[in-house]
């Protein structure tokens, strides 16, 4: 049996891996199968051709067919739906969707890049007409069209790409509601940041209803010109089912680091498949395009026999969200608590530039450590400034197992145009060393709102001698302090406790979370 | 004896620490000299005054002796020069500058923050009253005074601060010359990339002249409204000389880890002190503001009885030159070679988001490894895009001790207002994996061009087949391939190679550096 690579779908790990196989192996057969019309396109840039940004479809292809061909003798067939595996002969089944003519194809090995779905459920009362979803490039191209004329929308489900087409809807001149069922919008993020996220919305003049329910007893959706789906997505297995690959606890097929499936010449790669997340060493499935880019790289090194091993991921995103830039890596602190972990946290609110810069703009950082080690375990960074800037420097600091103590020592570049002296990452890292080294307590804006009983007093007008004061007033009663960033309240909170008064504590990033 | 910190010096490293140390001693008597007239000021935040991009100079003043007073008890003399340290009586002789009267003051412990200075030969058959510096504010005031009227300007030094001050001049209408001695701009930087940056300056219309001496004789000087010098800065050391501490090699004072000097009650931090690298464990003399920040830091914690140390720099660096972002951590090319590493390097032009996004702009990043253990060693990246984003993850990468194995593996966020779906980072890295693992040979542009003989393939516009056919027609004579950027010379060679042909490598970083 010559040797053949079958790869199933066409987005990122696909094309990846075809390009990547093809370099190691010059004459090696390459056949990639896909029943979409397109291949080798950014599906991350479509909201961007829909605000017009982007101007044609034809800049989201990142290569054409015929360049897969010409260039690298990839055999690409659009519009091949593959039906079937079937590993006990290496072959698959496999549907022409113009012609309907049914054929099968060999394999010595299969690349499984079958990708996700977006959910979309039916909506009671509701002309489904109206539904969009925002998945393939024919989503996109249907979704544009519909812009053209939409004087209402409404986006369900407040995540990542929702609120980024929210902005563009809102940018085209649409009026826009967004309808989340959780409490919060962006659950990737924990609430307190999620919140500062959707007071920006709303200041923007769209309507954001979280803990609502889409359906047609709602008086937006029954306004709306579009009814955009964006709940979610789901990892397209049934293939892989079918012909018996082990399926993973989070319902993406599972691979071992090889990228190899259950079958061991079968391997999988991009949003069909689990991943390990690194700093609790389970299973989880975040699908994105960069993860999809390595694994499709990695499956390609051990497809041609060259040892490489794909370690998990941090769960590292980034979304431009109207003015807002939302960026994570590592664990939120719900993930922390959730997975058991004692930390400790610190939230920053700081100009991202020296402050006399004209181009300095406001973020809110929130970075995570474990109490004991003061290992760093996630940050979440928000605002209209570069927030994504230090979420890449905690990328390559968790992958370096590094602690907070020193994260403080990072020899980050500084001049005024790119950062403060003293980076916003810094500050918080500070922040951070002595809340664990010396057990200052603070309370969240979130956990205070839900207290009644506790005693804080903004020092936003008080000097220290002033703020000492008040504080010998208040006899042993536990006091936090306030002030509009948090920082000058945890300053004074050092130095009162150092003074010995072990009843002060302060409000993690200030009154303006609030 | 009652408890007296005195800190000489008040810009940042000795400010940072008074007010770290007030933090943990509420009640110790602290006390800064400085012979300046300001205190607490961003002298990197200078340039951007001079340019009129922050109005006043009040801007650049981050506190105020008052507030210091108010706020933190602690007591600023300014125009207060210190004149001898006694450190056998812990005495130090003050001359208060406007009185002209002197006087002793006594500490328990002494921090040593003098800083630096402007390093102003005399030019010869120059007018001296031409000739500015530009190291303290009171040198920004002047400077900004001269350029009102100024049309015709020499930066004499062509490194960061000339360059910044050179796009400065420019963008104010005076006519300016770079006048550099040695044979490139930007020393801290590989000639490669320094040249790119050359080139950007003298698109803009600015003379740069390098390998040359600046002299009344050149005509530039002979009409200058304003010479600036800026070639250099020295620790300020003398006072700690003649107090008997020790200096170190590199010509700054000597400290250990908690920022003591040799006399244990007297320590130092800031421009006047040496560091550490990181990367060699020897000795450096790196004067920054962020370092003197952190070094401030460690100074108070060590003064206060809280141990802490400080651990050295790893160069990070950045700057704006133009419309330019030159940025460096770590090793250089040059600096690697020097050090005796066997290393090997990626140079990869590249955008620095997505290509269809309409903000994204080029990056040139050059990405150096050990080469026998993978280990990172350094990057510089310069260009109109964000290139400080990826030095900023390699500091942390440095820190962390890691290789170019695990920097492929780096979990980078991806959107495409933010970055390609494949970081550049981790295009480098991938580079540099292959040039380590697999031996691809290669050639900088700049060795081709000292180099005669040897043969060079352009494939902008062949296809593979066509490559492959060239290649074949030389036989086994070495060739080079080369393409604009370098990536797809860098492919076709991998692919050549994989096919038998040994003979084949390619330029690094492609024919637009040439």
């Amino acid at each position: 049996m010559p040797e053949h690579l079958i790869i199933i779908g066409g987005v990122a790990a696909g094309t990846k891996a075809a390009s990547k196989v093809r370099r190691e192996k010059p004459d090696l057969k390459i056949t990639l199968y896909t029943e979409e019309n397109y291949v080798s396109y950014s599906a991350c840039g479509m909201p961007y051709f829909i605000e017009g940004i982007i101007p044609t479809k034809e800049r989201l292809l990142v290569r054409s067919p015929e360049k897969f061909r010409e260039q690298e003798n990839i055999d690409i067939r659009l519009l091949h739906r593959v039906t079937k595996i079937v590993p006990e002969n290496n072959k698959i089944v496999v549907k022409n969707l113009e012609t309907n003519e049914e054929f099968e194809d060999e394999y010595s090995h299969l690349l499984i890049a079958t990708g996700s779905h977006a959910i979309v459920p039916q909506l009671e009362g509701v002309d489904m007409g109206k539904v969009f979803k925002f998945k393939t490039i024919e989503d996109a191209i249907k979704l544009k069209e519909a812009t053209k004329t939409a004087k209402k929308a409404v986006i369900v489900g407040g995540g990542y790409i929702g609120l980024e087409l929210a902005g563009v809807f809102h940018s085209l001149g649409i009026e826009t509601t967004i309808v989340e069922r959780l409490p919060q919008i962006l659950n990737s993020f924990d609430s307190d940041l999620a919140y500062q996220v959707q007071r920006h919305i709303e200041e923007k003049g769209v309507k954001v209803f979280t803990n609502t329910t889409a359906s047609g007893d709602l008086q937006e959706i029954k306004d709306a010109d579009i009814i955009l789906m964006t709940i979610g997505v789901k990892p397209n297995v049934e293939l892989a089912r079918e012909a018996g690959i082990e399926i993973g606890s989070t319902g993406a097929i599972k691979v071992n680091k090889k990228m190899q499936t259950s079958i061991p010449n079968i391997y999988a790669a991009g949003d069909c498949v689990e991943s390990i997340n690194r700093i609790t060493g389970k299973p989880v499935w975040i699908p994105l395009g960069s993860t999809a880019n390595k694994q499709g790289r990695i499956a390609a090194m051990n497809i041609t026999g060259e040892a490489a091993e794909f370690e998990g991921v941090f769960g590292s995103s980034v979304a431009k969200i109207f003015d807002y830039t939302a960026s994570r890596t590592g664990l939120s602190e719900k993930e922390a608590k959730g997975q058991g972990f004692e930390y400790e946290i610190a939230i920053v609110p700081h100009r991202d530039r020296s402050g006399y810069m004209p181009n300095s703009k406001d973020i809110i950082i929130k970075l995570i450590a474990e109490k004991k080690t003061g290992k760093l375990l996630g940050i979440q960074a928000i605002g209209e400034g570069d927030a994504d800037k230090r979420v890449n420097v905690i990328a390559a600091a968790l992958l370096g197992n590094m602690t907070v103590d020193e994260l403080s020592q990072t020899d980050l570049t500084y001049a005024p145009p790119y950062s403060p002296s003293i980076d916003p990452l810094l500050v918080a890292a500070q922040i951070l060393q002595s809340k664990i080294k010396k057990h200052v307590p603070s309370i969240s804006p979130q956990e205070l709102q839900k207290l009644t009983e506790v005693e804080v007093i903004n020092i936003r007008n008080l000097s220290s001698d002033e703020v000492a004061k008040k504080i010998l007033d208040q006899g042993s009663k536990a006091v936090f302090l306030c002030c509009d960033k948090g920082l000058r309240s945890y300053l004074e909170t050092l130095k009162l406790r150092e003074k010995g008064y072990k009843n002060v504590g302060f409000i993690d990033g200030g009154t303006n979370l609030l």
